[in-house]
């Protein structure tokens, strides 16, 4: 019982996480120092100056939070909403589902506009819905984890257009874009996100970056009562984060030296090259499958580059061909979640995994498996 | 701005995180696996079994929690608590205060009892209090990082009693014990508990260690309404820990790994040679300290091995000293917190640096920045 764990060899394509870069995983190995060790503090400011720019903002509260993607979006949205609060969220996937439910807990009075898994979100739907109605915030998932499915520039405008005319904040889940995708948050007036380490940064799960806008700030500013989690109150870990550096709670130390060193490596290898690159893999994996008589989910443009869904054919036992795939040939990738369980496989192509090799590897092993 | 991070080489003898033991930092490093493999999934059951057995008990909800200890606390708090909730918590330092807060802010009717800090706390006081009235839960916190001070067996037993007679659940923070003192759960009638990684497991910050008695899970069961927390309802987590292994919250696997090996450590050595190190590593402290004219902050028997408050004579100044120690011989010790802040050093001696070694080099550093 006392035996140390040995990882088993495993490429991870599936919804994430995907394989930590090896030079991430040698930072998680630095000495731990102290929370409140000034070359500590100083790490901290790095990894806030790096996910500013990557998220393409200037917001100051833009750190990372203490939990993994979805501590995040507890975090935020207990932070941005008191009971009563009016919500309109966007749902066309689990990780809408979880949004709405999320705030429900809440208290939050939760409308949702549904549309179908594997379609875009209708942005036209919600500004109708939104439309004359008073919001608190209007929400949507960026790259929906469950489907492949992309909510375009176009459609996040037609969002913030509906916030302005409905006062409400913007608020977008960018879990699975965040290092993979353009987020750029000021330029689309996005007022607050969350996302994760695993997908494409290359890191482990485990922190969520956050960002929120001066607007967002200011509806904390005018909360009536204090933020019921004390673990997540952003007054609390901002004063951490900010120039007091007060102790709140004791920061995840190796974990923020992985994410700085992910960031790091992010603007080594250049933004845009970065981006392009998991695009050309997913564009090749695409032709690679379709080459092979699969069908995918999404229509372009909808789809999302760090992650496909693929349908499933009827011929195809699911289960046994992943399991096989896991087990013979040491490649992960995902199944469906709730209603398309069994019917699509998701195929994430994340960090370094986002490469033409990699795909043919796959297809070559998908062949083997399927022959 | 692209640049790795380098640690400072440090001792870590403050009140946490202290030094990564070297085994767990390679652990930390091995290559990340899906949150869903067969692999990882049996890690899960051997760390849940693990932890069983370092806090004794046979709780089946014996689970790290993805976030820091202080998310333990809001976790357990979260799950246990409703609005109108009657709790009864003892306060004698930071985390006492911390505790009743987290309860105030979940819409509890919070009733405190406070002792001195530096002193044991007043459990007779508490049972007094709790008599004849019904509570919810009262807490306690078992070992105060923030004054030194232990909650000891005798007391532990005393509002044990209360419990009982006021049909309260009793529920321990035991985030500065666990791993370097006896935490026993089972035999002690602890109902609820959070833990840290940081502290005497020797593991860098990042999970929280909880566990509930079938009583607390009762009183999970006989929720009117759901936790307000998504991110934190342990309903939903424990599906994941449990045998239907469904999807919640990606797993910080990485951290996992960590946690496994750490504990690993500490069955390699022995769970009571290990207290009895800590316990030897402190008195050896305690007399080093006395010999040069220092006071001790607490009285024995209620002192802490693996935190040492000492007090700090006017004609030293705090601060230099600290700074002296950290800058010139990379070595952290902490400050009071609070009340204490300029009056007492907290000198921590957990995990691998509870040895006679590091004490006799603290010392001789100490002698070096007094001259």
């Amino acid at each position: 019982m006392d035996a140390s764990f040995c990882p088993p060899t495993r490429i991870l394509l599936g919804p994430g996480p995907c394989n930590t870069s090896p030079e991430v995983l040698e930072a998680l190995s630095r000495p731990t120092i102290g929370h409140l060790d000034p070359a500590f503090l100083e790490l901290m400011n790095q990894i806030g100056n790096r996910l500013r720019r990557l998220f393409g903002t200037e917001n100051s509260l833009t750190i990372p939070i203490s939990a993994t993607g979805s501590g995040g979006m507890q975090a935020v949205l207990s932070n941005l909403l008191e009971p009563g609060d009016a919500v309109l969220v966007g749902v066309h996937g689990v990780f809408g589902v979880r949004f709405a439910e999320c705030a429900r807990r809440l208290g939050a009075d939760v409308t949702e506009v549904h549309s179908d898994w594997g379609t875009p979100l209708d942005c036209e739907e919600v500004a109708k819905v939104a439309s004359g109605k008073s919001f608190k915030l209007i929400g949507a998932v960026h790259a929906e984890t469950s489907t492949g499915v992309l909510l375009g520039a176009e459609g996040i405008a037609k969002l913030r257009a509906a916030c302005d005319e409905s006062g409400a904040l913007l608020v977008l889940d960018t879990v699975t874009s965040l290092g993979g995708l353009p987020v750029e948050l000021d330029a689309r007036g996005v007022d607050a996100t969350w996302s994760g380490t695993q997908k494409c940064l290359a890191c482990p799960p485990g922190l969520s970056p956050i960002s929120l806008s001066q607007r967002a700030m200011d509806v904390l500013g005018r909360r009536e009562r204090p933020v019921s989690s004390w673990y997540f109150d952003l007054s609390l870990i901002s004063q951490y984060w900010g120039s007091e550096r007060a102790y709140h709670h004791t920061a995840p130390i190796n974990m923020l030296y992985g994410l700085h060193e992910a960031l790091g490596l992010v603007f080594e290898e250049g933004i845009d090259e970065r981006y392009a690159r998991h695009a050309d893999a997913a564009r090749h994996l695409w032709n690679g499958l379709e080459a092979r008589g699969f069908e995918m989910l999404v229509e372009e443009p909808h789809r999302l580059f760090p992650l496909t869904s693929v349908r499933i054919p009827d011929s195809i036992d699911d289960a046994k061909v992943r399991a096989e795939l896991l087990d013979v040939h040491g490649i992960e990738i995902g199944g469906g979640l709730g209603p398309l369980a069994g019917a699509i496989w998701r195929i994430g192509l994340m960090g370094q995994n986002a490469n033409k090799g990699t795909v043919d590897q796959l297809l070559h092993k998908l062949d083997e498996v399927l022959d």
